[in-house]
């Protein structure tokens, strides 16, 4: 039996001259007096791979001269060397099967169909080609993250989903149940009380970085506030690396290395991905993934930052105070206008940030970091945490937070407690910058927002 | 500055006659006239440090002589081959510097403490011997699952948590809202309907599948049943694979070379750990572990399995006959005593599958295949799909499944329809078998079961 190939394997290694069979779908077919042309793609790679018919093979009446896009068919063939000036490795056919044809309704024709219209079928837009190049890169990304941290001897920790302490003191909480419709004592709910889904695992990670040194998440984590827009989603997937013995300097360096591999990856894995999505969305995505890739990363307080935005000439909507959280347009400010290339904001105004930073000796101020990077804004959120047991507690008390249910948190800074540090990235953002791709919803295989669940 | 080196780069390259820092948890302090041996671990592997501190040096009676169990410190010294038989690297020590102490209620002391009271101090588990060792032996897995897949041209997929649909056709699902106390219109909900925590993320992995042609999900997936079992948890983590132009056979061959590939790693990057479980828990792990990696799997079909069983001479709790579902005592059976080795059963009777598996011609039985294992009975539960318009439909209408809530899976035969199949492998099931453990509690970070969303 002639040995079935992916497509990748064919133009990776270039085989030629080797009998093969390919299975995929057809992306286009085009029939002339000799034969036809077929456009098969199976979903391995970028590339296509184009398939001669001659009109004499067996079976051309019935199959080929009846395919139509979408279809899915296995070719066995002869791989040669394309004659013309791209010496592209094609497929001479020698017999052709039908395998699942293709309904009238098929929403996926040859003429372009808008971003929009596809998140509609989203079941099919994997077929596609930016969808294809989007969700390569997305693996590439994922597989880079596992290999960045496994490489630098970080431990990959699952934290729970469902859980009952809220990481942030935050809100916006989805509730996870299962009493029937209008029983609300949760001490019958099958936890045995209230319980949500988790909008981090940072202070479980923190726990296991207290025994195994550097571990890190990569998992989904869910915000309920009502946000309809490009950058957000109510479930995403965060990476939250957490270090012992790390302060705020090994913390953003961790940031900037991590960034700069994920870049580095994506450009030696999935170069074709990339120049297709350049030339479909963003002109200059490969020279700013270059330039953010080889620059050192900007570094400034708070403070400087507010200074920068008052002395900069430029009008916001909103003025830049010192105590006050920086709008998008500041951030995009500076790392678009100002510095163009990331910028990593530090010690930010204990007041806008959560109670378990570290606060600095000023008092007023805690060894957050905020990694902003032009096109998106902030797209890493971490800090130093606060590794003094009175000081956190007297924070928390101040936030009003319980003290009973964060006793196991606490409880890390009376055995053996040390410095440590951690950051979140938003999963999905880092695909959008890598990819150039300008909505949220687009680099998320099944997006959930206000009123949609659909899938 | 003198350099700070993690213990496992210490051991692993033998680092000796050089300066260095070493930062971590004390694991034990024993004091003698001529100064202290102090044992230090740091999560990076499962071999401590020995370092041995002279009374003479700079603050011993103020650091050293004060050290107790779970203190973390930095050390600087010379690291030097011992001078016993082994020849381990250890530390002479010249200064040490306390940075977190312990208080007195410190719960995890010199003296052995059950795994059961290790569960209610789950935070701090981590920096025993025996987690440490299961959670660095997990992460080994879950790295290799994704290297295996990658390898393969596997692509990552992240199908959604939250869910308006029910994989499995089965039930027993929690229930997401951010409805207040006492309302139940779904139509008001977040999502504008009812949602739900997915079972599992198959549908959708076929989705992908027709598109990019073989991916795999790692991803959380829960179920509500009250089981308060030791291998039943109401929250784990799944990888289920799906690929396309992929048969029955094609499936089991993969769930086989997985299964293997997950034992080779381990054995070839976490042994001391093995070797340590295996003193405590398991006596013949290692040696099962090996026979699992070098035999090939067992093949038969569910009928050949209820011959099997009732030929048997075997007493057991329930008979098996044709038409109800193998009990775990039948499936230990199987793996445990005839074959002694992991067994697949294929083709069983449709009523006890799910809604997609693909009929056989008999039209009985169905394109199903459970792997079982010695110790744990199901590892993985997979199947080739119904790739047929018609006979899916009509397998769900005799199933009660509303075909409006599945019409972009149907939609996937008609466009382009083609063979593919799937497994899934419960993620802790597959860490207990391959670390020993016998309590799957034991073997997550935060364990979610019946009345238990603790931390």
């Amino acid at each position: 039996m002639t040995r079935r190939f992916i497509i990748k394997e064919i133009h990776q290694q270039k085989l030629k001259d080797q009998k093969a069979v390919i299975k995929g779908w057809v992306k286009s077919v085009r029939t002339a007096k000799w034969g036809a042309f077929i456009v098969v793609n199976d979903g391995s790679c970028q590339r296509d791979i184009q398939c001669v018919a001659d009109k004499d093979i067996e079976g051309f009446e019935e199959t080929v001269a009846k395919l139509s896009i979408g279809c899915s068919i296995a070719l066995t063939g002869n791989l040669v060397e394309s004659q013309g000036r791209v010496k592209a490795i094609e497929m001479q056919v020698e017999s052709c099967e039908l395998i699942g044809g293709v309904s009238e309704d098929y929403p996926l024709q040859k003429k372009a169909t808008s971003l929009e219209f596809l998140r509609e079928v989203a079941h099919l837009r994997s077929r596609t080609n930016t969808f294809g190049a989007v969700f390569r890169v997305r693996h590439a990304l994922a597989f880079a993250t596992h290999k960045f941290f496994n490489d630098r001897g970080f431990y990959y920790l699952n934290t729970p989903i469902i859980t009952s302490s809220d990481a942030e003191g935050a809100g916006d909480m989805f509730r996870v149940s299962t009493l029937k419709k209008g029983e609300s004592d949760y001490s019958k709910d099958y936890f045995g009380q209230e319980t949500f889904l988790c909008v981090s695992g940072q202070l479980e990670g923190e726990t296991f970085a207290q025994g195994m040194g550097a571990i890190y998440t990569f998992g989904p984590t869910f915000r309920s506030e009502n946000s309809n827009t490009a950058r957000h989603l109510a479930e995403f997937w965060m990476i939250e690396p957490e270090v012992a013995f790390f302060d705020l300097e090994d913390n953003a360096q961790l940031a900037s290395d991590y960034l700069k591999y994920l870049i580095s990856y994506a450009m030696e894995n999935c170069l074709e991905e990339l120049e297709f999505l350049q030339q479909m969305y963003k002109k200059d995505l490969i020279e700013t993934l270059n330039h953010v890739k080889d620059s050192p990363f900007e570094k400034i307080t708070y403070t400087e930052a507010v200074e920068i935005l008052n002395n900069s000439g430029k009008k916001f909507e909103y003025q830049a105070t010192w105590g006050s959280d920086l709008q998008t347009e500041h951030e995009r400010f500076l790392a678009e206008e100002h510095f163009n290339k990331p910028v990593i904001v530090t010690d930010y105004p204990k007041d806008i940030k959560a109670f378990y930073m570290k606060l600095n000796e000023d008092g007023k101020t805690v060894r957050a970091m905020d990694v902003l990077v032009p096109g998106v804004g902030e797209i890493i959120g971490g800090s130093q945490r606060e590794d003094d047991y009175e000081k956190l507690l007297s924070r928390m008390k101040e936030m009003d937070l319980k003290e009973e249910d964060y006793w196991w948190y606490l409880e890390l800074r009376k055995f053996g407690s040390v410095p440590h540090s951690g950051f979140g990235l938003g999963f999905e953002r880092a695909v959008m910058y890598i990819t150039g791709m300008s909505n949220i919803r687009d680099v998320i295989a099944y997006p959930r927002y206000p009123n949609n669940a659909k899938f």
